[in-house]
């Protein structure tokens, strides 16, 4: 049976505008793959709802799942829940429980619950919870799509909670090799052994270090029988 | 007269699978940025045609320009060009010029241009070539995708040599003023002021650092006299 997949919506107009590097990507690539989810697509777009709205229905219709990062805090621009209401189409209001974490919280910190912070506890109709052991604002999943927060302390500690309640396939293993030599010299030798091996999937990624040229051969699949069979080929075939 | 637009297309198994993380995506959003053109939206996808060739006429249809990065190596796996000329439906093959850039770098350096090395002069048909000082392979612009290397110091070679040839609008200016209050506290004002400021582009970037919370509050817009006075109004309301 396939892996599952996913995508992943980067919400944020600080990513496009270069004012911040996203690091929540790479966090996320690096988790789905150890559990067996296969990361297609990553789209970032701006803090506009039709932008959000749009890309949210075209990757849940694609994907098994989708991972939103961004716009789930208090102030004006953080419209992310009521984009995802809109694309699914249900109604969104202040939730009773979600509401329980914020005036626990802040009540404990000596602080009020305004309404900036109120809107934290606005969620789409027939969402579950995700939860946030940092600053407690919750996420939530909808459907298939699970929507976190940007910070990425936060992101990280939202994604911990829901990844061992999702299904995933078999972890895809990797094999790295490294050949000190031009693509172009790499090039018809791998293309050989991507043909011998099609259940894996075969990367060369070069690199120049001190003027010399080289590549990092990348092989991945979720069979290790393969993996072994077609790293003893490459060794073979560039020797070190 | 509204700023050019412009989306990027991340081209890499590698990205998604979390082995390495993108560097390109943060110089071109800052490149842009400065140069007036807007960073709409960014995609990842993997090295699959189907979704190679659909993303691009997406993006090509709805921004000004489309930058892409990865896969136009001589390897197996590098199939950006043919799926850049399947979206536009025009042929492709190996191009005189591009040859003979590639010719004269090989035989300076002493080593053979292979099958392998003559895939990276495969151009489509009325493309034109994009100058690589690193390592030669040229990149491509067809229509209004700007095809380019995935290596980061290519990609901003290459970048920085296009770009000027590129219509840019106002450049984008921006004011960064940090308020070390909860984001719930912020949040009313600034809703306000966003309010009263509708050409500014306002955001609000939390943080937490050693126990206190805070955050950035950043300001965007292309009118240096509106962001002066939104300033004056945010430091009166949160004076330091």
């Amino acid at each position: 049976m396939p892996n599952p997949t996913a995508a992943m919506l980067v919400i944020g107009d600080e990513i496009l505008s270069g004012r911040t590097r996203d690091a929540n990507m790479y966090h996320l690539a690096g988790q789905l793959t150890r559990q067996g989810i296969d990361l297609k697509e990553v789209r970032v777009v701006s803090d506009d709802p039709e932008a959000i709205v749009s890309a949210t229905r075209a990757l849940s219709t694609a994907y098994t799942h989708v991972f939103t990062s961004g716009g789930i805090g208090p102030t004006h621009d953080d419209i992310t829940a009521d984009c995802i209401a809109a694309a699914f189409g249900v109604s969104i209001g202040v939730r009773a429980d979600a509401r329980a974490i914020l005036q626990a919280h802040y009540d404990a910190n000596g602080q009020e619950l305004n309404d900036a912070r109120l809107r934290m506890a606005r969620i789409p109709d027939g969402a579950c919870l995700i939860d946030n052991p940092v600053s407690k604002a919750p996420g939530f999943t909808l459907q298939n799509v699970h929507v976190m927060a940007g910070v990425p302390s936060i992101f990280q500690a939202m994604l911990a909670s829901i990844l061992p309640s999702l299904t995933g396939g078999k972890p895809l293993l990797s094999v790295t090799y490294r050949v000190d030599r031009g693509e172009g010299d790499i090039a018809a030798p791998l293309g050989a052994l991507a043909a011998a091996f099609p259940q894996l999937s075969i990367g060369c990624y070069p690199f120049q270090k001190d003027g010399l040229f080289g590549a990092n051969i990348v092989m991945r699949g979720t069979d290790d029988s393969q993996l072994q069979k077609a790293m003893t080929a490459l060794k073979g075939e560039f020797p070190q």
